[in-house]
């Protein structure tokens, strides 16, 4: 993803800072965005540039690190490798393009098994298979943790492009599909009980949820920190409010089933989870009906109250809660 | 650089073997490379892809961890930055083309200070606004190191487009420029002596002499491994062998200098150095003029002994050594 890290740390702020702000974000001139073809540089999903045709390049990038979004004692040497395909390849989708050209770094302990390194470069090239992305170039290199960098291109048509900005008051919250099931496995791993935890390993993105949607949605974005942290990137970028109803959120079986061995809310694990890589989307009330022969779930409305985000239940409102925090959790 | 990492370890070679076979190089089915638009996946300096008009797509990274490619007690934050430009922009121009855009991971060690983190942007952004390139998007997370990788795309037109294959025998071998300042300067630092430091953290690659030589240079590389390395692969890529006239060389005055205070010779930190971002060509008899008009200085020639690498001097001929090891020096 690209920075889409609003309210995480302090570096995490000053890198989004400098990002949006180009190198005038540090005080010097210029921006490293000189109009050259740039459509969108940091802020959404993926950047998008202009190809000299009716399409746009688009390209994203997401570092992998050991201990933090891997754990080769949970995870297999090639769950590693396919997560690492999904998560860039779900920003493509949620663009509203397909994925094409897939660069990979990789740091590697000096100890590493080779058997690790192959069952790591299976999973990328399965992911490739699945996706159609030719696995084109990389480097390699050492260092005392292994880290995983992949950089993803894509393409899009022009008039299919889905920004994170673009929706309007009065529209409609979808969602792709069911969610929390990555964060319920991750919690149920870290708990060590017996529960389900494959929705957690073995993510799978949603590219033709995406594709489809690219033709009548107005502003779409994957769900990498939970329903509630996407909804608010979407209002936020369109100066909205929102509200998100919570017994409308599609549940993934194995969040209802994780909730029940930990005594927790499942809805938790959809609001505030994250990597389920399925795509939250504004869709006018116009185009109810499409979405929901796509089999999209219609979880809420976007309102002209900027800034104010709230969850509706029985109970009434409350305010709708952020999104996962790597660091604190 | 990509995959340029022949005889380094068992799992670089291992990747290297992977990558050019694809998903067939560990016993599964497909290549990840089907055909859609790939001209040439790993093993050159980039990636080279299809973008349907006269020019082909360009892609290249390169992965920097403090401890191996940079030490923050010898670099500045701004050094940092600028190299991991440099480096990356370096395996365009030895594809013949220009840079466009690029993409950054960083991971962070929690406490690191926000002055150093602005630093290594500043350093980025300066790199950027050099090569005209809009810095477009990136990813930033936490580990117990900083690793820093920058993935770029270029563009070239079909008709300049010089792969590291394509040297026939008898031709020349060229280089763009002085080298051996960079590995002179790791010397240098590694001995706690005074010396000539710049070169090796200042490192600047030179496109205008790869721009224009892409009109006639039959292959070409850029120096990252030192220049028998770079030699060995042109060489290797066309299945000659190779003549280098010591003498010949081109030598950073840093070089010579660094070689007087450490009772080194020189050429060697040339031959067997890296990181200098010159590049090594091959050139037609026919085109010597056109090389040296550019300020290319000939070093030697390709001959049609497949595999016979020479290193000749007053003394007669030894054989050319190997590249930079980042491992073991």
């Amino acid at each position: 993803m690209i920075m889409d890290l609003e309210g995480v740390g302090g570096e995490f702020d000053l890198i989004d800072h400098i990002l949006r702000n180009g190198k005038d974000g540090l005080g010097g001139g210029g921006t490293g965005e000189d109009g050259s073809g740039v459509v969108v540089g940091t802020g959404d999903d993926a950047a998008v540039m202009e190809l000299g045709s009716d399409r746009y390049i688009l390209a994203t990038t997401d570092m992998m690190v050991e201990g933090d979004h891997f754990n080769l004692d949970w995870y297999s040497p090639h769950q590693v490798g396919r997560k690492a395909v999904e998560s860039n390849v779900s920003d493509i989708v949620a663009m509203g393009g397909w994925p094409t050209y897939m660069l990979v770094s990789v740091c590697l302990k000096p100890d590493m098994d080779p058997d690790v390194l192959k069952g790591v470069y299976r999973g990328l090239y399965d992911g490739c298979d699945t996706h159609g992305v030719a696995l084109v170039g990389g480097d390699t290199t050492h260092g005392p943790i292994t880290v995983i960098n992949v950089a993803l291109l894509g393409e899009v048509e022009k008039n299919r492009l889905c920004l994170r900005k673009g929706a309007r008051p009065g529209d409609l919250i979808f969602v792709s599909g069911p969610t929390g099931g990555s964060a319920a496995g991750l919690d149920i791993l870290r708990s060590g009980k017996d529960g389900p935890v494959e929705d957690h390993l073995n993510p799978r993105c949603n590219p033709d949820a995406g594709r489809e949607a690219s033709r009548f949605v107005r502003a779409m974005i994957d769900v990498s920190d939970g329903i509630a942290s996407e909804v608010r990137h979407l209002a936020n970028q369109a100066k909205l409010g929102a509200r998100v109803y919570k017994d409308r959120i599609p549940l993934d079986n194995s969040a209802v089933l994780a909730g029940g061995v930990l005594g927790k809310d499942p809805a938790r694990y959809a609001l505030s989870g994250g990597e389920d890589y399925e795509l939250v989307a504004a869709v006018s009330p116009d185009d109810r009906e499409r979405a929901v022969d796509l089999g999209w779930v219609e979880i809420g409305q976007f309102t002209n109250k900027a800034g104010e985000y709230f969850l509706v239940d029985d109970e009434g409102e409350t305010p709708l809660p952020g999104g996962y925090d790597h660091f604190k959790n």
